[in-house]
């Protein structure tokens, strides 16, 4: 069974028919008001869906990845397995520069990389690289589940869970990180989500409470600078969001205002869990200050989403797109093999 | 001299003529890109403007209802004492609904009741709520430059400076709260203002950048979740906020995202001070928990700012548009009697 129930069917996000082989993506900009697939047909359209958040979230942009590198090993033209190879390298760095703060990206490319390359011949690779992307991808899918079994017991009847940006289904190949122990907790259990509108691009507003909404869990959207006021009064008692890289120590790269989140958790004493599938974890970062954070345009900030311009034109702007939650602030890791500590996610992922 | 230089002139946000009498407000609304003043032609049009946030600020909104009930004494047709105070008192009550966790609107209405209905007769109290209304604002626009006189020394050459929504001269009679010792310290110094857009009605983005540019003072907007990441950063290195209301004990209220900020600025050891004039501190409210926050309309939420609907039309919301940062948090509170602690006020105030 797939989470996402579009239009009446199980679709994915990121969906990939190995056979043709033929990559869609669900384009994310149009949702919650149109529910459109869009074809990628090259790894050049798949780094430009990535940039332009077509497809987010490190989970879908690694499978994204994955089968972009894949495609090109299909379509590769090359005779030789260096050329195969050469060929192959270039795609994975450019497809690697779409979102530089994300490791599954990374980790995904390289993995159906070597597989590739490994090969006899060329069209052992070809093939290979497809069976590769899709073992990463099923593992993936399959790992959010266990993360969904081994963290639900968090979320008590009754409780409110804030959550973060969308971690959900639709930033997956199936069933979400932070959303998974919500999804299997909601299963026999009432409790309400809290949602930040998460700007500057509305990934909460636009995709968490639709995603939400389609598995009829309960939820409550506010404004970023509200979560603070909800975690004071108490109707927020637990945290769990996503993450786009965790190094070594257990720093963990998530979206911008995962950061203020976990302090004020700190604060009020409000557990604040961070939950990672085992592609997010970066044996080559020490800690957080290893890790690019990617800036993006400064007409996400100028501009409210595809609305009107805020500010006056020529503003100067920082548009810092994820930001570090040092190890200290978080309480537990969830994984598809428990719920761990920072001490224990090197054994864990070696 | 007055701070706002509009097209070439000395404007207010909010301008009165006693002579005539007329109220007229600068439309915030329509800021950065549109300059347009409305003519407040009686109570309940100032009531609406201030409901729909035209002016905004608690001293601009202190003034906007002095004005308001001085315009309803001088338009009274009551004959008698009692009767002159029977519809000022209708008229106060319907003011200070309009924004309800602002102290300054309540107490300034006060002031202009309390003179209006002492005089002897009902016309020497028609002249006088229009003496104590412009008496009001005169004295806060002088505390405001008082205010930055006593604390332009806490920002230091090269620093970063965050501030939140908008505490300056639209904000006030004149050149502002947390905007003052920010002003004053632009005539000697360089240094960056860090603001966040100030979700979900972007005063930070529409206002503060517009007002900053006024004035030449070097700015940086960025994402209200970024401020965390900055702060992390070292590049703020202060934090300077205005306030809607101060309890007896050092409680602040004030725009929804204040308390996010103040814990993170207590976390990384950033000085955090609250800039208020004396109408905003509240000797009824023993602590932050006896101010009433005000919620909003949830379409502030679902739609972004003048732009399109961002989450499912029938999505759950709360607005809370202003929450309370415990005295804890607060480094000091900048008044025009100098930078006090929270024990100090309620003698300074008294």
């Amino acid at each position: 069974v797939i989470s996402l129930q579009i239009q009446g069917e199980e679709r994915r996000a990121v969906e990939f028919d190995p056979d043709k082989p033929e990559l869609l993506l669900l384009n994310q900009l149009l949702l919650p008001d149109k529910i459109s697939f869009i074809r990628i047909r090259d790894y050049a359209e798949a780094a430009d869906a990535i940039t332009r958040m077509v497809v987010r979230g490190a989970p879908a942009i690694g499978a994204t990845g994955a089968y972009a590198l894949a495609l090109a090993a299909h379509d590769s033209s090359a005779q030789t397995k260096e050329d195969f190879s050469r060929e192959l390298s270039k795609v994975k760095d450019l497809l690697v520069a779409a979102r530089p703060t994300a490791n599954d990206l990374r980790h995904w490319v390289d993995l159906v990389f070597l597989a590739a390359i490994q090969e006899a011949t060329v069209s052992e690779g070809r093939a290979k690289a497809i069976q590769e992307a899709v073992r990463i991808a099923e593992e993936s899918a399959a790992e959010c589940r266990l993360m969904g079994e081994v963290a639900h017991h968090l979320i008590e009847e009754g409780m409110g869970v804030l959550t973060h940006c969308n971690a959900g289904a639709l930033a997956t190949v199936d069933y979400g990180t932070a959303l998974a122990p919500i999804r299997r907790a909601a299963e026999d259990r009432s409790f309400t989500v809290y949602i930040g509108r998460t700007g500057p691009y509305f990934q909460g507003a636009r995709l968490t409470t639709w995603e939400l909404a389609q598995e009829n869990i309960s939820h409550i959207l506010v404004d970023d600078n509200a979560v603070f006021h909800h975690m004071a009064t108490g109707e927020i008692a637990l945290v769990i969001t996503g993450c786009d890289r965790v190094a070594v120590n257990g720093d963990a790269a998530n979206k911008i205002g995962t950061l203020g989140r976990a302090i004020a958790a700190k604060y009020y004493d409000i557990p604040f869990y961070i939950a990672l599938p085992r592609t997010t974890f970066d044996e080559n970062s020490p800690s957080g200050e290893s890790i690019p954070l990617e800036e993006r345009d400064p007409n996400e900030i100028l501009y409210a989403w595809n609305g009107p311009r805020l500010a006056p034109e020529d503003t100067p702007v920082r548009n810092v797109s994820f930001d570090i939650t040092p190890k200290e602030l978080i309480t537990g890791y969830i994984t598809h093999q428990g719920i761990l500590s920072a001490g224990e996610l090197p054994t864990a992922f070696s």
